[in-house]
């Protein structure tokens, strides 16, 4: 049982996430407003949601009947989303507060981060909604979104997929890269806020929150500054023993920042006090968008490692250099096969194979799942790493040559591809049955193989390049090395 | 003029790239054989140039007509490629040498990778090739091609582009990977070696080739090890001068490395000398093949940076954290502005832009150009990093939405598009007339807009991250400071 302001704040939150009605201050039929965009995006949604637009000018927006104010609106609203110039958000927020609203977005901005002026506006509206018990969003953010309950106040998430990521964003910009790179990568999201100026939720209640969804399974980052840090650490610490939490952290305040990048050693000596702290909280610190992705990737869809020793298959030998290399330098092992693993391999690989890890199948990749089945059982092995050694690709085009066999090949092409297909669960089966993750990587173009797509299907996605899984293989570890600890 | 050796050098491997004829033995109608990989690849050319399938069963192979030994073979020879046993091939090579023939490609495995037995063939083979003064690729190789001569011994190389990177590899399968990932990325290739054993021609001896090859702009390649380390240097630290080489560098040598890998201190020990001497002799080391290429990319179509000080432009304030983090941590320095760039700046950017370096444009994105060309002048800035700032998409999808005043907005996007594809020369003319790297990142989805594939005809990729474009600066910076020293 949650504390009651735990209960409290999950309540509010839930209004913010799943509302039963919404209203947009600020809901314009013009395309290019803020107001257009966001009410537009809340009109494609297929819940059964009331909305209404306000807008003093207009006796309707994109069809729907309009009103002058808040208070006009004939039900109740829970959800108020402001996209008005900043002088007239204090009286919305008066009215939100005799309505009784219970959450807002103030995507308005020229608040606290234009200067004083702005800063007295934007605790003006924070008295307001303390007050009134209103908790909001922003202000200068760019809204948040919720697959489950199909609610979008953030206008560029067009097909978005629902998964179990969860992104909290304290760039608006930032987030919508962040969500769009994801959406190519295939993720699946399931909540989603731009934070703006934290007046009245700080990232720190975004991570309670979704600490406690059961929708999110892993939550995503971007973070400039920390309000609370010391709330952050203890949550942190608290909420990484059963949901990842996986952050790109730059600069150092949002204020501070850029004075102190002038400087490289001002940086570093702040930034490494962070990255020790979010290293002991279990927080795992990446440094890119398609890192912090693969590895939220792998956390869903792979067993925890209980240690760093790696086992290495591949197809030829380049790749057994490559990934090796890879893995050493990111401090992981790989140590030498045991007598009962090299007996095991050899009994079904040509002779000329590495006997060795890497294990070079030596282009016999009809062999992979076998020899992966074989690797994620030894007992001297924590993690296996395969590199381009799955899917087999479905199409087979010689160049526009027409010869009498290829009837013969396309069949052949087609039985291969039916075999690997039919490997796969007993692989992801062993996966699980020994608790060991297994990272494969595939040849460029081997996206789309058809073994790579069902492995996809099962949450077992296959990275674009040996260093990229090498690199998603050592963030695990280190996350399984925090959760062995204590 | 080139020393003698080097100029017979250039000769011989010109027969190598270039032959008037070729034969294949093992030349094979059956798909899936090696014989029929090449011999095919070869007939999809569109040079003039005499085939000969060589091949003691066939009367014909894929419609030409065979010959039972390289002897029977009406015409002068110039290269052969041989793809049949082990304990054929000296056989074939002394009916080479009798033939008169120049060059040939040993793709035939079993060689000394194999052990004591294989290496005394590779030594006999060596032997009948020298005293003919026959020179030789592989053997154990998996080709090689040219693709200004319209020559493709590497059967896997289906839809090269034609262009001025030539590619090196030790390692068959990891050349091929990256030539798909390379085209993948829209790379142009002029030559490519996959070297095999290197029984006769040496790394050395293509890098040596290759930095006299006008088609060639930069060489890039995969490294295992160095036969002739001394002699590389040497070489590399006169080419460097004038074409840059770009390496992966992995392992230490092809039979030490699988030892060395296990234990961590003998790898890094011997990996920093390497590190070293390639840096010494201006060598660009990198560690993926994205980097390689996306270095590559940018030697070939920028100017070479003279320090360090970068200025960034972004389209929102989170892409400029990111990217000055990315630099930073790079070792670049984003110095302040001076005033008369601040003033230039204000005078075209709304009042709440950042007034500081990064710039933020808080939005105008129709200033980009402006503020690309305004910080490529500044005096304190030797490169200009772009994030999100270009490209504004062709396409404008309001998910299902059929509005009134969709005519508008599509004339609004089209009139945009026109007017940004109009300044991308004005910008490429700065940013040559100022020698000044400019490296642009796109948004996600942002690759195929317009502008974009416009600047990617003028030879400047947009990258699709601020990292990678910022690491791209960095290696651009690192090769810019070796020229400048010495």
């Amino acid at each position: 049982m949650p504390p009651p302001e735990h209960a409290g704040l999950v309540r509010q939150l839930d209004s913010v996430f799943d509302p039963h009605s919404v209203a947009v201050v600020g809901a314009s039929s013009i395309p290019g407003k803020w107001g257009f965009g966001v009410f537009s995006r809340l009109l494609l949604s297929h819940a059964t949601r009331q909305l209404y637009p306000v807008n003093r000018q207009a006796a309707e927006v994109l069809g729907v009947k309009a009103y002058p104010d808040i208070e006009a609106i004939p039900g109740p609203v829970d959800l108020v989303v402001i996209a008005v110039p900043p002088p007239a958000v204090p009286q919305v927020m008066r009215e939100c507060a005799r309505k009784g609203v219970r959450g807002a977005v103030i995507i308005t901005a020229g608040f606290g981060e234009t200067g004083n002026e702005g800063k007295r506006l934007e605790d003006e509206v924070l008295a307001i909604a303390r007050d009134a018990g209103i908790r909001f969003l922003g202000p200068n953010c760019m809204g948040h979104f919720s697959t489950s309950t199909d609610l979008y106040t953030f206008g560029a998430a067009e097909g978005i997929r629902s998964g179990s990521i969860a992104c909290v964003s304290q760039s608006g910009n930032f987030g919508g890269y962040m969500l769009r790179r994801g959406d190519q990568m295939g993720v699946g999201f399931s909540k989603f806020v731009s934070t703006g100026n934290e007046a009245d939720l700080h990232f720190e209640d975004y991570v309670e929150y979704l600490a406690a969804d059961d929708e999110t399974k892993v939550i995503t980052g971007y973070v400039e500054g920390l309000r609370e840090p010391r709330r952050f650490f203890t949550l942190a610490r608290d909420v990484t023993r059963r949901k990842p939490i996986v952050l790109i952290k730059v600069g150092r305040t949002s204020e501070g920042a850029k004075a102190a990048w002038s400087h490289t050693a001002a940086l570093s000596g702040e930034d490494a006090v962070y990255d020790a702290a979010l290293r002991q909280c279990g927080v795992i610190r990446v440094d890119e968008v398609d890192e912090m992705f693969d590895v939220a990737i792998a956390l869903i869809g792979q067993p925890r490692p209980k240690g760093r020793r790696v086992g290495i298959l591949t197809g030829g030998g380049g790749f057994g250099v490559v990934a090796t290399d890879a893995c050493v330098k990111l401090g992981l092992e790989v140590p030498p096969l045991l007598p009962e693993t090299m007996e095991t391999l050899s009994s079904r690989l040509p002779e000329r194979w590495s006997h060795a890890n890497p294990v070079d199948m030596v282009g016999t990749n009809d062999m992979s799942y076998f020899c992966l089945g074989t690797l994620l059982k030894a007992e001297n092995i924590d993690a296996v790493l395969g590199v381009s050694c799955v899917g087999y690709p479905g199409d087979v085009d010689l160049d526009g040559l027409d010869l009498p066999g290829m009837e013969d090949i396309r069949r052949q092409v087609s039985f291969m591809v039916e075999a690997e297909k039919g490997l796969v669960d007993g692989l992801l089966e062993r996966m699980w049955r020994y608790g060991k993750p297994l990272i494969l990587a595939h040849s460029p173009g081997g996206e789309n193989a058809p073994a790579v797509l069902k492995l996809k299907e099962r949450d077992v996605f296959v990275y674009p390049s040996p260093e990229r899984a090498a690199r998603v293989l050592s963030r695990l570890v280190q996350y399984g090395e925090y959760l062995a600890g204590d």
